[in-house]
Formats: C-alpha cells, structure tokens, sequence
C-alpha cells in the first residue's frame, strides 16, 4: 500500500511493528487488554479512561448537554492532510461545533479487521490522541472488536461526542429567515478531492485534506455578537447538500454566486479536470454560516480573524420562494439549477 | 440465509422489501435523507432526534455522568432470542447498569453494507425500537454511512449511551477486599452458545440467547441495601474472563464452586458435546455481582425477586492470595486452574 506509507504520522517504531491484529485480540481477555493497555490507554490515557471501567464516571455538566456520533469509514486509511484517527475527532468535535457546544468527550469504539498491523493502529491512534490535545477533549471511554479477515476493511472508528451548549446560543433551520445571507470559511472540495485522487492515485500537486476542528473558530463567530441563525459543516453531499437540505425547513430559494465560491488553485484544476462540481465536493474543516443581513460584516471580520477562516466569503442568500431550488448565477450573470449531489456517489470519503 | 429468516420481528413489509441499500444512500444528500426518514425516524422518532441536527440537545443531567461505547458485530444478525439490534441497545444498557447508572439516552451510528436488503435494516431497526423502549431510552442522534459491498458484512451497529448514577453507588474493583463472595443472576452461557450453534447451523434445540436489559434487576440489587462492591457484565471473555480482569486489581485468588454455576440443560449439553467451558462462554443478560460476605443473603434475595435473577446463585469468593488464578473446585472438592480465556476465539460473538 504505497499510498498509505507515503504520509508519516510520529509514533515510535518497535519490534513489535510487524506484528498482527488477531482474533484473539478481540475476545475480550489478556490479549485485549494488553492490546488495550499498550496500545490505546498509554496514548489516550486520563483520569476517565484508565480504570477501564464498562463505561465513563464524568463530572457533571453545568448546563445544556449536546451529543453527537459519527463513524468514520475513509479509504484510504492515511491521505495527504490527515488519516482515519485525525477525521475520526474532528468529525465529532465539528459536530459538536455547529450546534454551538463546547466539545468535551469523546468515546472511541475500533471496529478491526484481523490481521491489521499493530504499527498501523498505533499511527492512527497517535493521531487520535494529537487531534484529542489540539481540541481540548478526553477520550473518556472505549470498545475494541476484532472481526475476521474480509469481515471489515481495516478500520473503521466510531467516535461519540459529548458536549456543553454555550448560553444563548439557539441554532437551527427554524430560525432561516429571506433576505439572511450564507457564508463560507475558506476553500470548498479540498477534502473530498484529496480522498478522491489519493484513492486512485492520481498525480495531482497541491492537494491537501482540509480536515481541522471547528469549535474555536465557531466560538470566535459566536461570540461576535453576529446574529447567527444556522451553521452545518458541509462533509458528505458537500455545500450543496448543506443548502438542499436545509430548503426542506421553508418556502425558499436560494441564490449562490459562482464567482464567491473559495476555491484553491489545485481544487479548481480538479474539478475542471474530473468534471466535478466544486458545491457537492465534502469538506472536513468547512463551515456552512447562514447570518442575519445586516451582519455579514461582522460575522466575516471573526472568521476571517481565525486561521481557520481567512479566506471566509458571502456567497450567497436564501430567497423567499417555493421552487426548492439551489440557483447558482454564473460570470455572464444567468442562473442555472445546482443539482442535488445524488448522481455521483463518491463513497468512504469520511 | 436460511438462518436469519427464521426468527422474526413484527414489522410491516411492503412493496419496497426487495430493495437494497446502495452506495448513493450514504452520500448525505436526498436518499441518505429519504432512508433516516422512513426507516430510522418512523421507528425511533422522538423531540430530540427529530429535528435531525448534527448533534441532539438534551436537557441538563442533573448529577454525574456516566458514558459509554459499544459497537455490535454480531454474526448471524438474527438468532434465537435476539438479533444485533435488541444486542445493541442491551449492550449499551447494560454498560451504564453495572457502573450503577439509570440509562437515558443513545446515540445509534450504523454501517451498511451496499446491497444489504431494506426490509433486513427495517427488522433490525425495529427490534432497536422495541429494545429502547422496553429501556426507557431514546436514541437522540445517529449517523448512517454506507460501503461498498466487501467493505462490512452487511451491518454494524454502534452505540454509545448516557446516563446518571444513582447517587451514593460506588462500584469497582478498588472496593473489592478478600472474604468478598461472588454471584451471578441466572444461567451461564446461553448466549455464547447460541450464536456459536446458530452460526455453524448445528442442531440444538433449547439454546436461545439470555440477551436482556440489566438496569432494572440491577436497580433492585442496589436497592436492597447490600454492600455491592463490583459489577460486570460478562460478555466476551465469560465468567472467567470478567475473574481474571478482577485479579489484576489485587493480590487475591478467587475460588469457585463448579457445582453452583447455574447452567441450563441445553447449555451443559452444548458445552460437553463441543468440549467447552462454561466459565468461558459470552452472555448479554447476565451479571457477576461481588458483595461483602455478611450480605450474601440480602443481595441472593433482591436478585430473586426480579424475573431475571430466578436463577441467581453464590459462585466462590475472593481470597486473600498472590497466585493471581482463578481456582475451580469440582464434584470430588479438588481444585482445578480455570484457564484464562485466550486459546479459542469465538469472534463476532456481540
């Protein structure tokens, strides 16, 4: 697997590197714990985790408590920008995110194939635990199942997320009124384009994941005082899907321009090269923001005061309307339908 | 799959029961909408799942927290007594109950393999309905993601729950002390043994699984007064393995009666005919309860007086010791090492 070889995450290299994932790991006695113990507990090791209890004792949470899940499923497992373990905490953390929590726990469930190994669990959850320190959260518990050979491809990860809601914050498609205005934090597809092309091994420069949690550029947006209604990351289905989705919630239409649309150089050349539309393309570190009209320049001066979102744009509003359409004007100005992202599926792209 | 079409769930069947799950339903747009709106929000529906957010906001728990992770990969999905949904929602259950938690919510996060038939999904999601509502738990948030065929065997389910401990429990092995006796609620066995003949397609009338939610039975332990001092439940890894995770927390022996370990009829003529230990042998519906010696009696009682602890029974006790083995006394009284459980995998056994 070249692919996978190519991208280095720091881990310690052992003895023990070519040794396997076996049934026997998974039967839930010495061999899981041991598994268990020097694989998992001496990476993500805390005062939660380390009794190995059936399930985390947690202090309580003064306020609103929000919960997320997600399984993350990519291929491949390590792609120019990130790896299973990395998306695994930041699909959760987002999730989180966007409803407007402060991301707090997570558990962590290993779904293993037999004979994965050892050295590639340990990269991924390195890689857990670097991406659980960047975003301040504890894997407070967890499961290991092995499964046989062909019954799972590698790994796949679950993480459940546990959070606290910032007071005041009300989000949701409930609260989209006509006239509000849609934004965007940076460059849209980068994701999605490097799984694509890392999978099939194209040789295309410049693409790089665009995986990275989202909570402290959401709070920097929040706490703005902009009068945010509704925020989604735009993973599977892309920007489009976001929007579709969210026409369901109202007699309206929405009105994108093509022109706004972020987008890096290599991500352009891809789309242009593949035939791809750049609105259906997933993201991981992409935050959909619908705003109030009359704040949109207060809620692009907090992004754009974020690493994470110095690229934000308008690129659109949401209409009064009944069609259910997503329209996108063009450089000569006509409109045409976006088409909802269900011709192409695009699988394991998170 | 003569084997999963023999045990049924109640659930309607319609024109659409031929249908198969393909790729473009975990893409995130409109059929990934269409599927969680007909097959999963009909079924599980409540205020928190509903609005269909990235996460759920759920009231504040007024207490402490317990949180835990389980993925289900059970192989056959159905099976007498159960199938990988009911397992799902008990596992999670189960996890909260025996760290002294009333169960409250769950998250449900499915991976489907393409082609896996719709009518399958709405059985399994059906029997997690009934499951949940037999617990008094809501699932509040999910995530469905599809694969290509090969990638999983047809599904896996994860779920993680929340709950609150019952104020004033504190369970675990650091309360554990020598002269501590050792019960369990029922009969052994039945569960492991179950999947293993359904899944080999053996003929063994009598075996069905004791899956089943604990919360209640152990609500009522708690209750009594007794002085509980470790709860588990023993799945993978049985009776034995359970014993041995013990002894890694003290310098103790547990000794224990072969005679008093409750086995069903079916399940003592399955582990002699197929040469296996019962000590070894997973179960969903079971717990091992350890009790200071001076309450044997109340505990027995509490347990009996609840439908599934009719069969609960003293086992051994735990003895001062540095051996670290776990010691089986026979019929003749002599004592015998219980092997740990690592020499025969049964994977896909949860």
């Amino acid at each position: 697997m070249p692919v996978e070889a190519s991208f280095e995450v720091a881990c310690p290299v052992t003895q023990s590197d070519r040794e396997r994932i076996s049934l026997a790991h998974g039967e839930g006695a010495r061999l899981t714990r041991k598994l268990i113990r020097n694989e998992l507990l001496s990476i993500l090791g805390n005062d939660f985790l380390r009794p190995l209890g059936d399930s985390a004792i947690l202090p309580p949470i003064d306020g609103t408590l929000v919960m997320t899940t997600d399984s993350s499923v990519v291929s491949p497992l390590f792609f120019p920008g990130g790896d299973i373990g990395k998306l695994a905490v930041h699909s959760a953390v987002n999730d989180l995110a966007v409803c407007g929590a402060v991301p707090l726990y997570l558990s962590l469930a290993l779904i293993l194939e037999e004979g994965l190994e050892i050295a590639t669990l340990r990269r991924i959850v390195h890689s857990v635990g670097a991406a659980c320190q960047a975003c301040g959260v504890q894997v407070v518990t967890g499961d290991t199942k092995v499964v046989p050979r062909g019954a799972v491809d590698k790994i796949f990860i679950n993480t459940s997320g546990l959070g606290r809601l910032r007071p005041g914050v009300e989000l949701g498609a409930h609260r989209v009124r006509p006239g509000d205005q849609i934004l965007v934090n940076g460059v849209i597809g980068d994701h999605g384009l490097t799984i694509l092309t890392t999978r099939n091994q194209f040789e295309m420069s410049g693409l790089t994941s665009d995986t990275a949690p989202l909570h402290d550029l959401v709070a920097r947006l929040l706490d703005s005082g902009a009068d945010v209604r509704f925020l989604r990351d735009p993973t599977r289905g892309g920007v489009a899907g976001v929007l579709y989705e969210l026409l369901e919630h109202g007699a309206w239409e929405i009105h994108l321009d093509e022109a706004a649309l972020p987008l890096s150089d290599a991500a352009r050349g891809a789309c242009e090269l593949l035939g791809l539309e750049p609105w259906h393309i997933a993201n991981e570190g992409k935050v959909v923001v619908v705003v109030g009209a009359n704040d949109v320049d207060r809620a692009l001066g907090a992004l754009r005061q974020h690493p994470l979102g110095r690229q934000a744009a308008r690129i659109g509003e949401v209409r009064a309307g009944t069609s259910g359409e997503v329209l996108v004007s063009g450089v000569l100005g006509f409109e045409r339908v976006l088409d909802e992202p269900t011709g192409a599926p695009l699988p394991r792209i998170c």
